[in-house]
């Protein structure tokens, strides 16, 4: 209501009238990490449906405002069609529902969510997912935005690393590589699984390792008891599905230089992305004189 | 083995002995976060006590080798003194073992690990911790090292943050600051707990709030069911202890640029970190030209 409010406001000064669209929350459990859960009751993402109304007849009712469309995005990693479609059945209603009320919707956001396969997942396909979709949306005659993100970029990416150090502990062995958790923080942070491969195929037996980076603390972890080839340092070691959500979380913990990022196309390759330096750690920083 | 193998190997080559200090594992449990516990049988880090024996005989006998110390680790935010001198007792017993064996064991390294207080937590004292460690010490005779940093830096920092929005959304009250998960991951990736206090102090009655930010996740969140004063926009918020692990873990996650750093001198300040702006997040990429 707030936000409408100085939507509106500000609309009027210009003297034209401000699309409106409201991201509302369908309930539904996308059962994916709670982290990226995003369309639950407690979630703090959109409004209410029932609440929604109100504020899309406020809107409808503000000459400065003008109706246009629902937006919804439930959550990421989502490897089964029924939370979408479930989700959209909801949406559908409400936008019956506003249309009812007078409110010309044109446009509904799905958001995005479609999960891939880090290990052995089966999401649906982007073709499963548009046909599952596509009789409701046909009904609701509307333009449809979507908002994919880790179906395009998460496997089309991976994080290359240098293994350092083979290491027995008591009973557990670790693999040591020179990345570490600082450039990608998912196995920590959401307990993720990532694909490791080494570079070059290896044949022979596996066994269990921690594949760990030279962060200082213990969630500086790509995997836990992973059955791997032997990886012999200095052998190029793949994290693999690392496009999303990689080095776009990716920090100077430890006082690391963030990775290099390159595109390959074919046989060739790209530096798109330098690799940072030391003095890039230090920029900005200033010294005040007193402690010279 | 292998590390000692190219230390020797390097000393030699320029004709001089390195110093050799090997770090153990005491194998006590901190009672802190596994992910900050780096002393454990299962830890990547040191090398277990018994193993460490052979280490230091194989350095002993090698002229381009120089036996100094011992150091250790046992983790961080550690809140009781028992763990340390547990550590410490059987660190002590090795150095003993050493020189039994004719290893002039002449420093001790040990560690940081010292908490502090990020709510009741009640740590010992700089100083208790020098009083618990001193006889052991003493009887030693050795040089000691220490590596504080969370016991430092922890409560001499705080999060500064503006409140955007109060939302309620079903049972569930959020406010929303304009910090996120990406300036501050503590209670992301540690569930740990901060005090948020409005910066002018508030009267009244508390609620319940989730403190959350902008970052398009569920994981971005400072506070949960956290009863708080009401904080009206464009109030400005502390989360407090954020001294350590705050910034340095910082990302440009959603691409935000990282925050400014402010010292605090008496009624003084000094911005000792300019703020990112968004042309930092392009630095340093390239766009090949197939791409243009």
């Amino acid at each position: 209501a707030e936000e409408l409010k100085t939507l509106a406001e500000e609309a009027g000064e210009q003297g034209c009238a401000a699309p409106v669209a409201i991201r509302v929350n369908p309930d539904i459990d996308p059962r994916t990490h709670p982290y990226i859960s995003t369309g639950l009751k407690k979630s703090k993402f959109g409004v209410q449906m029932k609440e929604s109304l109100g504020l899309y007849d406020a809107a409808r009712n503000d000459r400065r405002l003008q109706v246009r469309g629902v937006s919804f995005h439930i959550g990421s990693q989502i490897t089964r069609l029924k939370p979408f479609v479930e989700a959209l059945q909801r949406v559908a209603d409400l936008v019956q529902k506003l249309r009812g009320r007078g409110c010309a919707i044109e446009m509904v956001d799905l958001g995005g969510g479609l999960g891939i396969p880090y290990r052995e997942e089966t999401p649906p396909s982007p073709e499963a997912y548009g046909r599952a979709l596509k009789d409701v949306l046909a009904r609701l005659k509307l333009r449809v935005l979507f908002e994919p993100g880790r179906v395009i970029a998460g496997n089309a990416g991976i994080l290359l690393t240098r293994a350092l150090l083979r290491k027995r502990q008591g009973i557990k062995r670790f693999l040591v590589v020179d990345a570490g958790m600082n450039d990608l923080i998912r196995p920590a942070l959401y307990g993720s699984y990532h694909e490791i491969l080494p570079v070059r195929k290896k044949g022979g037996g596996k066994a269990k390792v921690d594949v760990v980076g030279p962060v200082c603390e213990s969630g500086d972890f790509f995997a836990e008891n992973r059955p791997l080839p032997v990886i012999n340092p200095p052998d190029l070691v793949a994290v693999m599905s690392a496009g999303a959500y990689g080095f776009v979380m990716s920090s100077n913990y430890n006082s690391r230089p963030r990775a290099a990022e390159v595109l390959v196309r074919g046989n060739e390759f790209f530096v798109v992305r330098q690799r940072e330096e030391y003095k890039d750690l230090l920029k900005g920083e200033h010294v005040p004189k007193f402690l010279v």
